[in-house]
């Protein structure tokens, strides 16, 4: 909160005053929290980790709140909240118009939680999930079995290299946009939202601000970077290991976000004769922004035609890698699924064939197909719930149904008038953005991280 | 086709040459195909089983086309064809308009169709696919776990109660729409499309044709009927186990059936304050309609509020109970699932215990898990394939993503102003009713019972 509160003395802007309150309060308490419990060795436990998880988002949720409710925007409790879980989830839904007259402050606390949760994401995907078999593969053994040495004996030293790739990455990301064009303050905002795949913008019109292909360009490859696994990143730029890329989960994300970006630029060049060049760094922005589950539009892909539009609701479910700030179902998901779905038809001819679900050269247990096929059936159900929830407050089908995916993957935009990508969920009751946030915090955690607190035998 | 034959010749049309002139050459090149290969001994195998099942419901869907493609309705190869498949697949999407004045003939083939289509599929849920361990459940396990004695020592037996039964309950709804002011005619076809739970009527405003609540409890009470499973319904009327209705999935189908009803009506006496008996009714025939995978409607539901056009499309998922007419994701998959899903949740957090799927008093095996694991995700995948093919052929969202999804799940009417409950399909292109006429095949068919025909392994 000093970042914000900085920018806003710079800039000559009163909130710095609510960001230093804002600070010293929640600092404050923190130390208190710390002091009155550091004596208490924790419990390290299964139980403890999801109880932990769940309660550190919402904690930071909550806290990252006050700024939007206290500054000089004046937004309610629940659209506080709403705004800082999509940060922190780097989902990148927004509630406020009016972004391009907004204090410099709050643009910038906007982008630092959303870039201080796009780390927490990587951290929990890489260190927490894979071990409480919840999602994603744990770094051990990606290692132990793509890569032959173990380049990262301690856990600090992978946290320290993580740390300098995603600042790393960052800070080129933001050099790449300055040089595209764009001025420094958008740059930075910019490329630290990139970088989480969050796709919070310091403009309504979020990237359709800028004229030009280069900017679209430089997030477009941004994203695509941001939404691979951070393992392998970190493989490739610390250690050099270029051979790292060849991951069974990357070949099937660059090939899907091939097919999606190649059919919407092909649909819009053969029906509205937009010229190929055009409509290709159109489809690429805004369907890698869609794929990475970033949230940035350059323009309303929704006119481009009737493909573009299903298109782009198929692209909300899909994600990105495992290990990475992206959400969604993600790739690995959807490469030992369609194993599974290969393996089962075989099965049904052939009933004695044991066939193994091969994933690169090693070979997924049962243990991660189950969990692979009870994160499918939860996402499911909860996104019916939620869809159904929303409805019964009064929103359309098209509005429920696309707020409540978007929010469980955490792309950012839906479908419809009002939460497209031309619109934002101001509109929205608070009592839909009450149930987008749960949403959104589900999404974020994998769903099953949080589900098993409901579980009665969890609190035995 | 010798019915429909002898109905125009009643009512002095002159389609009735086209019928018999189509019941001469299908029977003829039938009886040709069997004296040719009559002397061959057939492989039972489960590729086999595999092939001729589909091969079937294809040739069947074929043969069907013929009449509309020759009669005085003049329609071309595509729509003769998505009539046909629509009939024996019982799901009722039709491309007539102006039914009111269409030749009787015709009407009652369409009816004869998705009656005999609707016992094809009892005796696939109920012989077949459990065997060929792609859904449903066994009659002979259903019998020797829930009853105590086996009843039906043959096949034959079984096979002649399951036509008694079929038979019996048709007669039975003919003349309780009859005692509910229904004309013969209509009285007769509609009891054949209701007990086959396929949804085709004699009239463009289906059920809304006629006035008054008696008509509507009446196809309520019947379709409800229809969407358990025949075994349980066997048992109850020809051995008078009345017991045999405490099944799990009863239970649960019931309690969905309920919970959408009573939301749906509770909308609309809360919107738009029609009393709460009018809202129940039309509630009660339109949901148990979508959610038994007939089709009717009474009325355009989807002016009835947000809420009721979210459920309307949730509902379309569901289906009824396994070994019935009942199309969709059925009863005892849910079953199935939601014990995984809890499971699955308590052994993330307590990885060493192992839990049993229960459903009743029997354990589902693992196999049968796997069956609904792989049913699940081969609907997602064909829900999305099919939809994206639908977009490309320039449907707009909301009619690609519900048509494709209401042909899969064999139910009828999807959303939006051109497949809605006030439409009907025949505005789509060619290409679309070709795709929709493979997904209703699929759906039909389980969807596994067709995928395995796509294996390169099955032809090896």
């Amino acid at each position: 909160m000093l970042v914000p509160a900085f920018v806003d003395i710079y800039y000559g802007n009163d909130d710095w005053s609510v960001f230093l309150a804002s600070a010293l309060t929640t600092g404050g308490l923190a130390l208190a929290s710390a002091l009155a419990t550091h004596t208490r060795e924790p419990v390290l436990s299964t139980r403890f980790a999801f109880l932990v998880v769940t309660v550190l988002w919402a904690t930071v949720g909550l806290v990252g709140a006050v700024p939007f409710y206290a500054s000089s925007l004046r937004l309610d409790f629940a659209s506080s909240v709403f705004e800082s879980v999509s940060a922190i989830t780097t989902t990148g839904s927004t509630v406020i118009s009016g972004l391009d007259s907004a204090p410099p402050g709050i643009l910038m606390w906007r982008s630092v939680l959303q870039w201080i949760g796009g780390i927490g994401v990587i951290a929990l995907g890489l260190f927490l999930l894979p071990i409480l078999k919840v999602g994603g593969f744990s770094y051990l053994r990606i290692e132990s079995s793509d890569i032959e040495d173990k380049p990262f004996s301690r856990l600090t030293t992978l946290s320290q290299a993580l740390l300098a790739v995603y600042f790393g990455l960052t800070v080129l990301c933001a050099v790449a946009y300055v040089a595209a064009g764009m001025g420094l303050f958008d740059a930075i905002n910019h490329a630290m939202t990139t970088i989480a795949t969050g796709g919070f913008s310091t403009h309504d019109a979020s990237i359709g601000h800028y004229e030009g292909y280069a900017i679209r360009w430089v997030g477009t490859v941004f994203m695509l970077l941001s939404a691979l696994p951070f393992s392998i990143l970190i493989l490739m730029m610390v250690r050099g290991r270029l051979d790292a890329v060849r991951d069974p989960q990357i070949r099937l994300f660059m090939t899907y976000v091939g097919i999606f970006v190649f059919l919407a630029a092909l649909e819009r060049t053969l029906g509205a004769h937009v010229p190929f060049g055009e409509a290709l760094t159109a489809a690429a922005f805004n369907f890698v922004s869609i794929i990475t589950t970033a949230g940035f539009a350059s323009e309303d892909y929704t006119l481009w035609g009737p493909l573009a539009v299903t298109l782009a609701f198929l692209a909300t479910f899909v994600g990105g890698c495992s290990g990475s700030t992206a959400g969604g179902i993600k790739a690995y998901r959807f490469l030992i699924m369609g194993r599974m779905i290969l393996n089962g038809l075989h099965m049904l001819v052939y009933p004695n064939a044991i066939k193994s679900v091969p994933y690169g050269n090693r070979i997924v247990d049962a243990q991660m197909q189950r969990s692979v096929t009870l994160f499918i059936f939860a996402f499911l159900f909860v996104w019916a719930l939620a869809s159904a929830l929303l409805a019964a407050g009064g929103l359309e089908i098209t509005t429920s149904i696309t707020a409540s995916l978007t929010a469980l993957t955490n792309v950012g935009p839906g479908l419809g008038p009002i939460i497209g990508p031309a619109g934002n969920f101001a509109p929205l009751s608070d009592y839909a953005k009450w149930i987008l946030t749960v949403t959104m915090l589900l999404g974020r955690l994998e769903i099953l991280a949080v589900l098993v607190l409901l579980l009665p035998s969890f609190w035995r």
